[in-house]
């Protein structure tokens, strides 16, 4: 079964964009998932097909209809009853690995992208929608997150990057940044390949990996650390229970 | 002056992509920044045009190799030596809003993009190479982090948004989420525009919005809550100090 994008869009002319070239380019070709960009703006109901009004209370910008919003997440939800909705938008949880890994084993996603200001709050209390952050930076609507969002769905799909890579030892997946990679030349501007790396003893490799992946979360990233760590304190199989979602 | 964006790809035919519409799109015919993807690979010196190589140590996947990278990151450094480089990888720091506000007051942006599964370490040893992060997931390639940086970058650029929209009382802008926005229609499936929006009341809304703003940061991302309220115990004016960077 093919994993469908349905993606409600002031801008549907971005989609797939970028994702129509490459591994997501290739698995679009092959099937293996669907992109299907709804125009927000064919669910207003004016002859200016305004979808936008200002913010009630004042302020800058423009905020997106609440009736306007609730037709096209109607309709999405009509052509696909089984898909998640989720709205794009920096007030959301923040996207992680994990949600991503059962999004992509799932049916496939409804996304909703904001413009403008953003969305008038009361479609979140009329409609099953899960509002999702991509991060804590602001963009001039959602569509960058989601093309973001579906290309780390769909280089998980069953045959997409191969079966040489099964993502298990990649960043985050362990809870841990991943350890860092060299390739050839052994010798370049001086530097080496680290020795071990070239021993051939699978042992010693994979343990310098571990450590290397430790040492640089820590000093890197002490908050992924810190759930590492109360992670392993709580059960000595915790580390890997994160692994499966 | 234009703000450059230089982008090291694999993919040179994902730029601009989305960034030509809309907003950004609109920017880039102005001449208010530039666009300009380069092609790793026309730095490879075989005829294969060989950008990568199997890792040191075994494991799935291919890394990008350090002398070739080094001859695009050099090309990119000779064009435009002022331009911060920016490698995005997941084992970086995490992008901020600051850091997007910093870059978008800057000349501009060279973006380093991985594929596979990543850049041979030394580079980032020999060269003056920022990391970052756009988020915690795994993206196929760093391409649509790239999408999202730039989108974020332009969007600030001067005379982008227009006057109307300073970006100041945004989500992150404040340390805060941003408070729920509402519009027309009053009543919509029976659900009411907060009364105090109604009410003329400048100071009342203003109180209203910040309570809203404190209340969903608390509730919904403790970790920018504790943040914020670390900042505001050290200095009474230390909330407002983080809108400057």
């Amino acid at each position: 079964m093919s994993f469908a994008a349905q993606i409600l869009t002031l801008y549907p002319e971005m989609f797939p964009g970028p994702l129509g070239v490459s591994l997501a380019g290739r698995a679009l070709a092959e099937g293996k998932w669907s992109c299907d960009p709804i125009q927000m703006r064919s669910f207003a109901t004016d002859k200016h097909r305004t979808v936008d009004d200002t913010p009630a209370g004042g302020g800058a910008g423009m905020v997106l209809k609440p009736d306007i919003l609730a037709r096209g997440v109607d309709h999405a939800l009509e052509q696909r009853p089984d898909l998640p909705i989720l709205a794009m938008t920096p007030r959301g949880k923040p996207i992680t690995q994990a949600r991503i890994r059962a999004l992509a084993n799932g049916p496939g996603v409804t996304l909703l992208c904001g413009r403008f200001e953003g969305f008038d709050e009361r479609i979140f209390e009329a409609r099953p929608i899960e509002q999702i952050s991509m991060g804590d930076i602001i963009l001039s609507g959602g569509e960058m997150g989601a093309l973001m969002l579906l290309d780390a769905c769909i280089r998980l799909l069953p045959g997409v990057m191969g079966a040489a890579s099964s993502g298990i030892e990649e960043s985050f997946e362990t809870g841990l940044l991943e350890y860092p990679h060299y390739t050839r030349p052994v010798e370049w501007e001086g530097r080496r390949i680290p020795e071990v790396l070239r021993s051939g003893d699978h042992a010693k490799i994979a343990a310098w990996r571990k450590q290397q992946a430790e040492t640089d979360t820590r000093l890197r990233r002490p908050d992924l650390w810190e759930r590492h760590i109360g992670v392993r304190d709580q059960s000595p199989s915790g580390a890997q229970r994160e692994n499966k979602d």
